[in-house]
């Protein structure tokens, strides 16, 4: 299969700028001196323009978690053995997670979605089966994933969020648990950004000085052997590595990355943050992994990024990096580094606090109270 | 009176300390790699030691708002005439301002307290009447309040946290309304931290430039009226602006700076948050105008900071100033400059959710997860 022939066919929509604009009106008529409300306001007419109304109700919101795991945990690039992808989907399964305690607090629908654990068992109860293979290949030596395999998990996450759109959800997050994959993260964003190793590897869950050398040269590598095989043919584009931006890409030669330097969770989440911009449904991003699938999805459809609302910014560094390419800033910064959906998740009460402002505030009419000295001479 | 018999008498309670070390634990214990909720699980001990408990459930917390008018008002410092003070207390008794609709997001008890608008009418109905002065005198031209006034509105404070502590309050938000009231907060905090006015003084609720150059003169117009006469007596050791830090101050000349400079409801908010501590129960901090207020309380009662947590930092830059004076590091940076107790209500959701994964989070343990590779070997 050649990558020229996965081509994304339906169309971005486009946000409604007259909702917008009676958003911003609105906001300028509250009881409270303009603009004192900061990013909150933003956030209110962002919302204004996604969901198509001047005054929206708390979006309808809907958590998926995709879960896979990575060859290139052999290389001991990660704090925890690979096992713990298996586990923590039980986890996930059972309600013991971080993400379980904040979909719950936030009446969420949360599914847990198995796009490619490592295990010989078919996942739990309660977690959809849509593993794709047992792990991708080993991205230091080999590409991560076939074509076909890329397209299976592309397919994954756009079902999901198909399927979501049709329930009537109207925000949407995407989390994700994999060992060792914020080192196909890392890969990822180094190449859709251009941006060096030093500055985008990170500890991720907490690897020790060695293990973060190991992941640096892991990295380095994979990069390398990447660059190297793109020389020839349709993906002459791809520049791995310094120099390339995101906007250099071609929809193939993004494609082409996907499936190097991947993971199956990952392109499920590109996949899904696609399908829900296509449908109307604005997402809110979460940390370093999500980010490195949003510089995917962005590379293979540029229209996602205005459907797309930065939560948090990870205490991973590297996640600053990705954040800035794509030109968000986030609304947190409280030092998460858990993944799982759990910073987007975290912001969903600011989101419901922006709405209600803008919706039950009374206006400046309304309460008889005076505007400013400047405005009322 | 003399400020020297104003003393503070009952003693600041301390934190528990063993509530916190089971506290901290107790996150080691969750599944997730340790440190990797960041903040929220520092905010869970920060909780479990006030509360006195190993994993607390959200706290049940009420917001009071203090409004007061300020004689500087008539130099031109504020973007809103004198009137918006009390058009503001009656949008919050209808409930149509800004706080009413976080307090009712967040199912909070809230209390409208004019402390000293400038008005002949009497509060609407719904707000509390401790009107100690139809606001300050000019603090540009003499002490803002008399000593009796001050304690006077000290006490309105104090009243308030403590009925709110004997009703079952375990979590206390003081906000503000006064026109020209961030003038009195930029002089109190050149005063408790020894910054230079260019560093504190701000746009407020959006002064122009010409009214910024007027608020930066009257502000070093009072600081220099206050310095010129602290020269002799007990309260010898004011040194109004630069090089005064907080610790260098006594309590007799804090209630000095505060009767000179300061507001009624300031001088409310500071008694409010003495209270509180006294009664164990921990306060939110707001804003510009609260942090101000702060300072004071602190000056006063140093035991007080150990109770007090940075919700937000203001869009008004000497917000950081005051702010890094306490030690303090807000959770939320979101450009607002409301007040009204705005920034601190927003953050609720934030402890409800630290609280919640902290208390509700599967341990390793419980979910068969293993721990980190470096302790499983």
């Amino acid at each position: 299969m050649q990558f020229e022939k996965l081509k994304m066919s339906k169309k971005i929509p486009a946000i409604n700028a007259q909702a917008e604009a009676a958003a911003l009106a609105r906001q300028q008529q509250l009881t409270k001196p303009p603009g004192s409300l900061g990013r909150l306001e933003d956030l209110a007419c962002w919302f204004a323009a996604r969901l198509g109304s001047p005054a929206p109700a708390m979006p309808r919101c809907e958590i998926f978690v995709f879960a896979a795991d990575h060859g290139v945990a052999a290389r001991g690039v990660s704090a925890f053995p690979q096992s713990v992808t298996a586990q923590m989907v039980g986890n996930f399964a059972r309600g013991g997670a971080a993400i379980n305690v904040l979909a719950s607090l936030e009446d969420c629908r949360i599914e847990v979605v198995d796009v490619g654990v490592a295990s010989e068992e078919p996942p739990p109860s309660g977690v959809r089966n849509e593993r794709v293979r047992a792990g991708t290949r080993d991205l230091a030596a080999s590409p991560a994933m076939t074509p076909e395999e890329l397209t299976a998990a592309l397919g994954v996450g756009e079902r999901c969020a198909r399927e979501a759109a049709s329930r009537g959800a109207q925000l949407l997050i995407a989390g994700e648990m994999g060992i060792a994959n914020s080192t196909a993260a890392a890969c990822l964003i180094c190449s859709f950004t251009g941006a060096a190793p030093d500055a985008v590897v990170g500890r991720g869950t907490g690897v020790d000085d060695a293990g973060l050398t190991r992941k640096r040269e892991v990295v380095q590598i994979a990069l390398a052997r990447v660059a190297a095989g793109a020389g020839a043919g349709a993906e002459a584009r791809v520049e791995a590595g310094i120099g390339a931006g995101i906007a250099r890409q071609t929809p193939p030669a993004a494609l082409r990355i996907l499936a190097e330097l991947g993971g199956l969770e990952i392109a499920a989440m590109a996949g899904f943050y696609i399908e829900s911009a296509r449908h109307s449904v604005p997402v809110l991003l979460d940390g370093y992994i999500a980010t490195a699938a949003a510089l995917a999805a962005i590379a293979l459809e540029p229209g996602v990024l205005s459907w797309m609302l930065a939560s948090h910014r990870s205490a991973e560094a590297g996640h600053a990096v990705a954040l800035e390419a794509l030109g968000l800033e986030p609304l947190l910064d409280l030092g998460l580094r858990l993944g799982e959906g759990t910073g987007a998740a975290l912001t969903l009460p600011i989101v419901r606090a922006a709405l209600a402002l803008h919706g039950k505030m009374a206006t400046f009419g309304e309460a008889g109270v005076s505007g400013a000295v400047s405005e009322s001479l």
